[in-house]
């Protein structure tokens, strides 16, 4: 490459990694962006937390032009990347002042010993900022002797090794940094967050989809899966998006770095709007994600978990006859607890979700799977909806039933309908 | 160990993984395997096919004493494990005439040029067979020189990558040699799982209470932290466990892979007891925590998740009195909750929560992360019992609010005093 970047080495660090209790998913993630953007990864080393890198790192350098760490950032002992690179860049480790503020502003007086390593980076290095925990990553050059007195410098950037604080330094600092080192400020790229989708049926859509030079990368989280499409023009990435979007279905790909709940929780705001949900198979996870966002007391009123049918009838008041005739998982049990907990709330939308997470309870026609969803909304009549989700385990139904239950009371509260767009839905 | 085998380097071949089209498995299962045997796993390290292998073999035979490799075994010129093995020796390629018959006899007269490479083996090693393909994997000794004309020899054994093959190989005849070599002394191990903890806190505390030669490393997941204390004796590292376990306080440290969850589960179905929640701050989550558990529905009756105070009067018919006077985070109010919940939904008990998750609504005699946790029990006295959980975020304090009411709601059920528990809990 024009600017003499070009190879990069890779080192987790992690000594649950080096005793197999888990595995290593960092190592592939880099390697895969990393690829797309024409670097050569020439290895990727996995090491425990006891100072074994040190002397891998230095036979390293000479064989490499960029150097990625993640690991050995936290409070402990075992935590040492920040002394083996200081010491390998030759330079004594110093306090960041504006890193110390920011875990101050976190944790105030219960900065113990410990805590203070962690805003402790090499001379001369620049802290990497760490939204999503304790321990900010750093990056710097380190310098390697060619003979004859010439140097070369190898740049060296470390992260964290959890995966949540990881995935936001990699993604949003660092990526970015190595893309335009390439000089291919022609590489355009543009991230995608799917909903609902399995990850195997998103990765055949992809293929299916291609359009011309453009590569795809996919990374699964909690709640969606994040796509990434690479390369080509920008008007053969949005085309590759609208089919794979097309054939997903309405609503299920949208640009950006988004969460399901901020698109109804964005709307909810916006339009100034209460709400409630009443709960039966998601077990309180739809309240759980309402309310992990800061400041949703000013709309959020609270979420009525009927697990038991008893519970149905005694807190929701949904009528005994409807219970017996249509059972638990059905249009008119929601509805009626969407209607009846609109009611007692006061507020101005609610959400009730009832259906099968398995394993056991399903009946021939109704599998596991099977989720009724229906939204009771001021001044318009009840509605419900049936969905078929495919069964990858109780945990994922479960997610997926609240993540469904969520993103249609976006399309409900903007009047779309719901027949409509969940008929477009092939692959959930 | 006795016969000077200990530490194992561990290399991954292949240009599929280091490009991130695939993950590696092979590192974690061997990883896990040998540290099982007491062998000390100082790195895994891929590498693309392309011979980069070579120098970073050459630099870990002075730091190892067993080398693993697998990949880059096959027929085609990227597969050049055996050459470098070879090179690595000092010794030059020989036709193994035992493979030869083998191989003879699977594929007869297709036997090319490029097959006939699989049956070439580093002069002075042995063949490995495998059954389930065709290149045969191989075992010998690389020799290091110390210095002063004397050697050292470091044992080598190569395993082709697909896993099939692999896995037959390894667990068939490398993992019984490798036991074989420490007489089957794995080296002690315990592993305890601790709740409510900060990291920094835990780390700090094994420093403190260290017994002997007991080594001990913490793995941080969603709702706990597993601690593992490795080496000592088993008295010892019973010691260190009583020492930390004393100074958390009850009940925070309990030997095995335990969730808080499934001590207050299985309690529950111990006694044939059933039971619901009324939450506040922590959202659903105590819900979602109890109906992740297949067959919840059995013992759970659901979760009222009272956010706002007109949910607490018109759900839980909490007093707007007490509400006014106590304000909802406070013992009167969540004794109010698990009281009018137990009553409303005939359970045998009820857990109730209210606190100040953050950021903001703290006031000065209630910080960020006060909580109060509330507890109703067929024929027993309401209780209440306030904690104050160091904040590192809202998500962290909603986190560890519903881990200690499930944790207390065990303790409760046992008949214990929850005062003289939670006087003893210094750290969370």
């Amino acid at each position: 490459m024009a600017n003499g970047y070009s190879t990069v080495s890779v080192f987790i660090i992690g000594t649950e990694i080096t005793r197999g209790i888990i595995a290593d998913k960092h190592g592939q993630l880099i390697a895969k962006e990393l690829t797309t953007l024409g670097y050569h990864v020439n290895r990727i080393t996995i090491v425990p937390d006891d100072g074994t890198i040190a002397p891998l790192l230095r036979d390293c350098v000479r064989l490499t032009d960029i150097i990625l760490l993640t690991g050995g950032l936290g409070p402990t002992s075992d935590d040492m990347t920040r002394d083996v690179v200081a010491e390998l860049a030759g330079v004594p480790l110093v306090r960041d002042e504006a890193a110390f503020a920011h875990l101050y502003g976190r944790i105030g007086e219960r900065i113990y010993g410990a805590n203070l390593r962690q805003v402790m980076i090499p001379q001369g290095f620049r802290i990497i900022e760490n939204p999503k925990g304790t321990a900010p990553g750093f990056a710097g050059e380190l310098p390697v002797e060619e003979g004859s007195g010439e140097f070369r410098h190898v740049r060296c950037y470390a992260m964290p090794g959890p995966p949540v604080e990881m995935h936001e330094m990699f993604y949003h600092r660092i990526l970015p940094e190595l893309a335009q080192l390439t000089g291919h400020e022609g590489i355009g790229r543009n991230e995608y967050s799917c909903f609902l989708t399995p990850e195997s049926r998103l990765e055949d859509l992809c293929s299916e989809c291609a359009v011309g030079p453009v590569l795809w990368g996919t990374r699964v989280q909690e709640y969606r899966i994040s796509l990434y499409l690479n390369g080509g023009t920008s008007d053969q990435r949005s085309e590759m998006a609208s089919r794979i979007s097309e054939r997903l279905g309405k609503g299920l790909l949208v640009p950006g770095d988004v969460e399901v709940v901020d698109l109804f929780t964005r709307l909810l705001e916006e339009k100034g709007l209460t709400a409630a949900s009443a709960e039966s198979c998601t077990g309180g996870l739809i309240g759980k994600l309402l309310t992990d966002r800061e400041g949703s007391s000013a709309w959020f009123w609270g979420s009525v978990v009927s697990y038991a049918n008893d519970a149905k009838v005694r807190l929701l008041s949904v009528d005994e006859t409807t219970l017996k005739t249509h059972g638990a998982v059905s249009g008119q049990t929601v509805v009626g607890m969407a209607r009846n907990l609109r009611e007692l709330s006061g507020t101005d939308m609610t959400i009730a979700v009832s259906g099968i997470a398995g394993p056991g309870g399903e009946t021939p026609d109704k599998p596991v799977g099977t989720i009724w969803i229906g939204y009771a909304v001021k001044g318009r009549e009840p509605v419900a909806v049936r969905l078929q989700i495919s069964s990858f385990g109780r945990s994922s139904v479960r997610r997926r039933a609240a993540i469904a239950a969520i993103l249609l009371g976006s399309f409900h509260l903007n009047g779309a309908d719901l027949l409509d767009i969940v008929g477009t839905w092939q692959y959930i």
